[in-house]
């Protein structure tokens, strides 16, 4: 089933999507927020199922149309979002920009840090920002959404505690990040708050390109109209999402509700382009000797979405603008 | 005020405590959680704030006796939990023992990580871990939890958005620490689940105790029963409550029931002893070229609390063991 929250309050009004993203109902009766069905995910997942059921096969004639514009992030405030940068490919390289060697642990031991999630934005927000100078950049991202996870888990356990797939655009100040890598305390100034797709779904709504843990799916992104990557998620990807979930469960329980992401989708085949900016421009570094793609300016755009066999838009897209915010 | 949330569900019951933490009342008719509190305090303040009145004054028959082990932390799940590092002192002494420089930056930009917040620890709870040598230590600590605070606000500003004061116990993982900051992603497995005093207090529970944004108090830490440190809160605070919660408001907005914490509270004056042990351990490198005191065993204790002027306990003690939890 596929999954969204609609603008209101600080946690949305949980919405039942039906599968072609047209149509949606409102569903108080199950769960008034995504986190309430969460929190009792055994109990709601089924009444959520029936009823999206019976919207796809156009049962229920109170149904509204899906206007994504009302959609806040489907978790419009969580109590956890850890990312993780499991297309190690990517942090090759960026260490290769800077001429610095990447650890050989780095194929063994994900990265993963802990994300803000007090504010989560909706597909179709502006990202409001006070200065240009702080290198905006996007980073398109697969994340998955556990119930609870017992401390200590087993990757082969991992995976039937991951309840929901959906896509982020994580956004990064990249000329904030140095100066916080070197006090070693991790990103916080230069990862403002994230902004997620229009709905997040079910395993069984990815089919067969779920496998061992990966969706085997190209992620396009769009800069201001033009494509700027089209990866595929399942290639080159180091660490697939049960080992993610198991490598945050390692020393703490995780609470229903907790969202991993993947790290920026990256492939070894550079043909396919990027999925952030900053990549990009570790491309020119290595090829033409210096970075020429500019980070974005207020007012610019981005678009990410993915599509399954038929072509059919899985989570909705993200496309928002980067604006200026004044203190 | 003083709040408490008693164990109950994922977000406990909201209880108003009297000042000398001797009795309660649950308070459903005004807010359920203190989430819920939060997120309309300017209306449910003064509402809890009357019944706190009525409660010290004997006028609510209905209030029971407080019972530290019904409590949960206040917040038993919180959408963010940030932790300075504002005793520079502590930093420099750690830098020290293993021969490393401190940026003089440090002195003027605060260090500050994004902690997991999806599951918080009551004041007398067990805390579960899975290895002995991991490392395991205790770090006490003052917090303070904001109110909606927007983003790029300045210090002088931000003192308004404060609302609640509590102590923590930021427990850590030592031995994982060196490995987490050299991925350079901050803290993650080596910070497992924090535990929080029995209750929150409101700025003006602190009299003139609270000067320029910090709480002129000492915090008083036992192991085992042993006195491990007693310093002053106030001293030696590099940076005070409103410059961290605009620290971490710079690039985003925050939101109500975020918590924020001091770091580990240290004096220059060793005398006063430690709020940690790799702080004490530190000291033995430097005065005695070795570190003796071990780190926590599982059943060992910590207990720490903070006392007013005339000796009562402000927060309510956290007091708990480490115990060993069977992956």
């Amino acid at each position: 089933m596929k999954l969204a929250s609609l603008k209101a309050g600080r946690d949305g009004h949980l919405a039942v999507v039906s599968k072609d993203l047209t149509r949606m109902v409102v569903v108080p009766d199950i769960a008034c927020t995504l986190q309430q069905a969460l929190d009792n995910w055994k109990d709601k997942a089924p009444k959520l199922q029936k009823k999206y059921e019976r919207l796809n096969s156009e049962g229920l004639p109170a149904a509204e149309a899906f206007d994504v514009s009302r959609c806040t992030a489907p978790l419009p405030r969580a109590y956890q979002w850890l990312d993780g940068s499991a297309y190690v490919n990517h942090v090759e390289l960026v260490r290769k920009a800077r001429g610095a060697e990447m650890p050989e642990s780095f194929w063994t031991d994900p990265l993963m840090y802990q994300g803000g999630s007090d504010q989560l934005l909706g597909p179709q927000d502006d990202i409001p920002l006070s200065n240009e100078e702080w290198g905006i950049d996007f980073e398109a991202e697969v994340v998955v959404v556990t119930n609870d996870v017992p401390m200590g888990i087993c990757p082969n356990k991992a995976d039937k505690h991951i309840v929901l797939f959906g896509l982020v655009n994580d956004v990064s100040l990249r000329n904030l990040i140095p100066g916080e890598l070197g006090k070693g305390f991790g990103f916080m100034q230069s990862k403002p708050a994230s902004s997620f797709s229009p709905v997040f779904v079910t395993p069984d709504e990815l089919g067969d390109q779920l496998q061992e843990g990966m969706i085997q799916s190209r992620l396009f992104v769009h800069r201001n109209g033009d494509l700027f990557g089209r990866p595929d998620c399942a290639t080159d990807m180091t660490f697939n999402f049960p080992k993610l979930v198991a490598h945050a469960a390692r020393t703490r329980h995780l609470a229903a509700g907790t969202i991993i992401g993947s790290g920026t989708v990256s492939n070894c085949d550079h043909g396919v382009g990027s999925c952030c900016i900053a990549e990009r421009r570790m491309l020119e570094i290595i090829e033409e000797g210096e970075a020429k793609t500019p980070f974005m300016d207020f007012g610019e755009q981005v678009r990410i979405e993915m599509f399954d066999r038929e072509g059919q838009s899985i989570f909705g897209a993200i496309d928002q603008q980067f604006v200026h915010y004044a203190c």
